[in-house]
């Protein structure tokens, strides 16, 4: 069944309103997960609804989280979490740090105690709206290792950049440290196919091609792969005294997160006229895009742009979900109350929709 | 031969006092270039004085710059370089820099018409002597494709991290977001040898193994590596109007660099004592290097560790200058009139050590 971005951020406001999470949380969640789903970034979208209950239940995330400003300095802010939603917390730095960033030309903001951020290019596509560039990262459960060892130490930690356009989409950029997820090795698993021995390694650390063995993920490009989920997650949990490494629950246990956040803005505006910034920004992505193309390639694309023209593909189609996810999405509302036994998915979509 | 790192000082100095380098200038890169050989990056070190010389005298390295300050707001400050030496440009931004980033906690300088910046980690070493966690980008002369792209015009743009430690060496990190270095392909095709396929691609875009055929270098990851260079591109030029791609003059010509760089400079102290921050690091550092070894693992380095064990190391035997160095070094200072035609290079050490 197709539903429109419009339904979706309604239904998952609706789910997690009756789930018990304030109801501004739940529209800012609804945003970023709607914003996954109709990106293609579906890892992040409707189908974590059921794992964030399941966090709630084992109390490793919290729906009702006192968050608070811990810190406000200069051009510095930290934030604790209360191991409240990431997706929450994120934006509602952002929310403050936004007028600093705009004053001073570059202000910081760092959160601990988070869970899960959410997908990554949202934070991108915010600030390029509001014609900011910004630089995120967080740190996340640990599945990888230091180069060279063989302990699950550090996360799939991403970078994530915004980067406002004139006539050019933003620059987006949303990058894990690591090859693939281990969504990506599960899948394979589930087919039974060999995964290629750049994706993961074994207990042991040695690089693996059956994917049953995959324990910690590899680094993108060996030792610069590692150097760069270091610095996520130095940026990430040293300004706020975030965890990290082994005081990081566990994925597989449901274990709370207590992840940690960096997000940096900086206001183009206060180096030139924002439309000058966006001029020079619009002439590098067409020097990027007219260039000579590699061999089978018909067009150079810049980071993001792929997913700023799905997201507008899927405005008119509507997001497909799964008969799977359909009917987990309307178990979980029916074990919520949120509609009663019986209801079938576009009884539910209909139900908040109105 | 083998000379001390403070014979190579000296040697440095004199050689670009001679070259009608300012002394002061003449120091901070004397200080860049022997921190380069002394960790072992050959390429940034005295090996560098010859290009250097070959670009003053092509007018694209300007000796006597009339370095400015163009912008100074808030917490951000833009820099004109005036086509001098990177090294002197990037070493006065952090001067300027570095109050305003222990004022506000985060600051951040950008650069235009610069040349190169030299060996990246040493400006996440004096960040790390001064308390301060630093992060570096630069772009460079365009030697690498935009992802399916077959044309030049992204630079070898490095990521440069740096973070005091406590008891552990600094955490630095100071990445190529490129496979390799030009130089290494250039090696292989003097020795007759294949490259790995990885490492570069032929005129129209193509993988090559013939490093005869290489043309544009690969970026590390993919799409993934290709987002990190823009991303320094980004910071690199956009807030400061630098130049990229096409802008920026050829290698093979001696052409104007005109680069960029970023410098944003984080306060640890202003988050919570540097000494908790240090004791944090630590930390992190033990439980990356106490966890288990991969197969065949004696020890796991954190980024930029054995950078700084080497320079120990060869703090105590000094730096080895080929034959061909020392001859080229000892030419090139008979022809800017250092020394008299005959000496030795010896004889040169000798003359700017006393």
């Amino acid at each position: 069944m197709h539903i429109s971005y419009e339904e979706e951020l309604k239904l998952v406001e609706g789910i997690l309103t009756a789930a018990d999470f304030p109801v501004e949380d739940a529209r800012t969640i609804a945003r970023v997960i709607s914003h996954s789903d109709f990106t293609g970034v579906y890892s992040h979208g409707l189908s974590r609804l059921t794992r964030y209950m399941r966090q709630i239940k084992a109390g490793s995330l919290n729906p009702h989280p006192n968050f608070q400003k811990v810190l406000d300095s200069g051009a510095v802010m930290v934030f604790d979490g209360d191991s409240g939603s990431g997706i929450v917390s994120l934006n509602k730095a952002y929310d403050e740090l936004l007028p600093r960033a705009r004053e001073l030309g570059i202000a910081m903001a760092t959160g601990r105690h988070n869970a899960n951020i959410g997908c990554g290019s949202y934070y991108g596509w915010r600030a390029a709206a509001d014609g900011m560039v910004a630089l995120v990262t967080c740190n996340t459960y640990a599945f990888t290792s230091p180069f060279g060892g063989a302990d699950r130490l550090i996360g799939t930690n991403p970078i994530i950049l915004g980067v406002p356009g004139g006539e050019s989409y933003p620059i987006v950029m949303d990058i894990s440290t690591t090859f693939v997820a281990m969504g990506k090795i599960q899948a394979a698993e589930r087919e039974g196919q060999a995964i290629p021995d750049t994706w993961a390694k074994d207990y042991d650390g040695a690089p693996t091609t059956d994917p049953s063995k995959a324990f910690s993920l590899s680094p993108i490009a060996g030792h610069k792969g590692y150097g760069l989920a270091v610095m996520v997650d130095v940026l990430s949990t040293m300004f706020s005294a975030a965890c990290f490494g082994t005081d990081i629950g566990l994925f597989s246990k449901l274990e709370k997160e207590n992840t940690g956040f960096c997000l940096i803005l900086i206001d183009p505006s206060k180096f030139m006229p924002l439309a000058d910034f966006k001029a020079e920004v619009d002439r590098y992505a067409h020097m990027m895009k007219d260039g000579r193309k590699a061999p089978g390639v018909n067009e150079i694309f810049l980071p993001g742009e792929i997913e700023f023209r799905k997201f507008e593909a899927m405005r008119q189609t509507g997001f497909e979900v799964s008969d799977k996810l359909a009917s987990e999405l309307t178990e979980l509302s029916v074990t919520l109350g949120a509609i009663e036994e019986g209801a079938d998915f576009g009884a539910l979509v209909r139900h908040f929709a109105d």
